[in-house]
């Protein structure tokens, strides 16, 4: 009798089970196919292990699709205005975060137009903390994917990101600073260079951490929209943290 | 007699097979396990689908970290030693690169020293480009990851993501060359900014299908080194594009 040859102790999920959580218990007992039942524990289907490849395959062209700001459904032979009516909004968007973030350089013209030197390390402060905070993100993100994120692990990560991001920025800052020291023979500068990469790459650390696990709080797939919160903060910061300290230091020194 | 049940039209890989394409065999075929011979098509084992599962969690997650400058071996739960390790040379070849194109920032710092104004606007002309042509980039190295992109139909992706992108930069060039000529009332400005942003997105377009193939034409997997070359790319013409135009029409203007 099948008795003796059956499991009763079987791993099966509800019909209102999340596909990626059900491409995670398939994945993780090395089935070949599990059974779907309703809330009286009723057999209504299975999922066999092809499906759930495709599964596996979607959600991770998803997550990386949305950290860039691309559609899943654009694909290399979407038409040109497919791909177009697809990526616009999220570039308006950007171009919208971007403004707000110039308006910042802007309220500093006047130190600017004293120090034109500034401007030259406006892209480089902005940027490294943009990536310093991407790889955050991408960690946070794929860790909260792949189900290695949970809340009850998540202030340890938080703690370990923003250490990171400090221990970078004091590495680079420093670099970086030097090179302005060298460039300009102003030492200032290199000071307010090296502070403002710390400062930002510092708040790079925190925000790439607690942007994904605030947006899974509130049910937003935290790969859609944390990359343009991120470099949001990520140049606002910069911007007003090196302009703000070049304003502080550099007018107690003579021009050079 | 197992002659009457057996398929003889047997797909196997052989044992240098990439484990990419012998998850994509899998995949695609619907296999539960998939032969392994070698070159006299002697069996020499099986792979099971799995195994192919974690493949494809794998090389999905290879993909989204390399994009974002994160090794593989980088997660949540990895201690700030070995993060920090294995993110700063990253970022410091991403510092490197930013001076570059900071440096072409530097050559025009005399007509930024004119025209403070125009220091508001570089970190905007530089991050479209980056993210238009993130975007791009994403498309091309998924993919090519995924079997949709091949050498016979790259110029087509080619043509068509040059095109997508200067359309989406003629439609934000304009916004933001408005937005530029209401805030400071000077038309040169706006059409400076219009300019550099079609140019910008236009080059975001051909450099971001063109890296991933280049790369891949080399043997280097393009998920890895595209996006630093890209910034790099985007940045560059993006300060030559917006302060060489700058430099050309503005000097004929009365400063407003």
């Amino acid at each position: 009798p099948l008795k003796k040859i059956m499991t009763t102790n079987v791993i099966s999920v509800k019909t209102d089970t999340d596909q990626e959580e059900v491409a995670r218990q398939v994945a993780h007992y090395d089935l070949l196919a599990i059974p779907v039942t309703d809330a009286e524990n009723k057999l209504l289907g299975v999922v066999t292990v092809d499906d759930v490849i495709d599964v596996i395959k979607e959600e991770a062209t998803e997550d990386i699709f949305y950290m860039a700001g691309v559609d899943v459904h654009d694909h290399v032979y979407t038409p040109v205005r497919g791909s177009v009516r697809r990526r616009l909004p999220w570039l308006g968007i950007n171009l919208v975060t971007a403004l707000i973030a110039a308006s910042v350089v802007a309220f500093f013209e006047p130190t600017i137009a004293r120090f034109s030197f500034l401007a030259v390390f406006l892209p480089v402060v902005a940027g490294m903390g943009g990536n310093c905070g991407t790889q955050t993100l991408t960690v946070m993100v794929r860790g909260l994917a792949l189900g290695e994120l949970t809340w009850a692990n998540s202030r340890a990560a938080l703690a370990k990101e923003s250490l990171v991001g400090i221990t970078n920025g004091l590495a680079l800052g420093f670099v970086a600073g030097f090179a302005a020291y060298l460039w300009k023979s102003n030492a200032v500068l290199g000071l307010v260079l090296a502070g403002a990469m710390i400062i930002n790459m510092f708040v790079a650390g925190v925000t790439g951490s607690v942007i994904p696990l605030l947006l899974k709080k509130i049910n937003v797939d935290p790969a859609i929209a944390s990359g343009i919160i991120l470099t949001t903060f990520t140049d606002v910061t910069g911007f007003l943290s090196f302009l703000g300290l070049a304003s502080l230091l550099l007018h107690y020194i003579p021009v050079s």
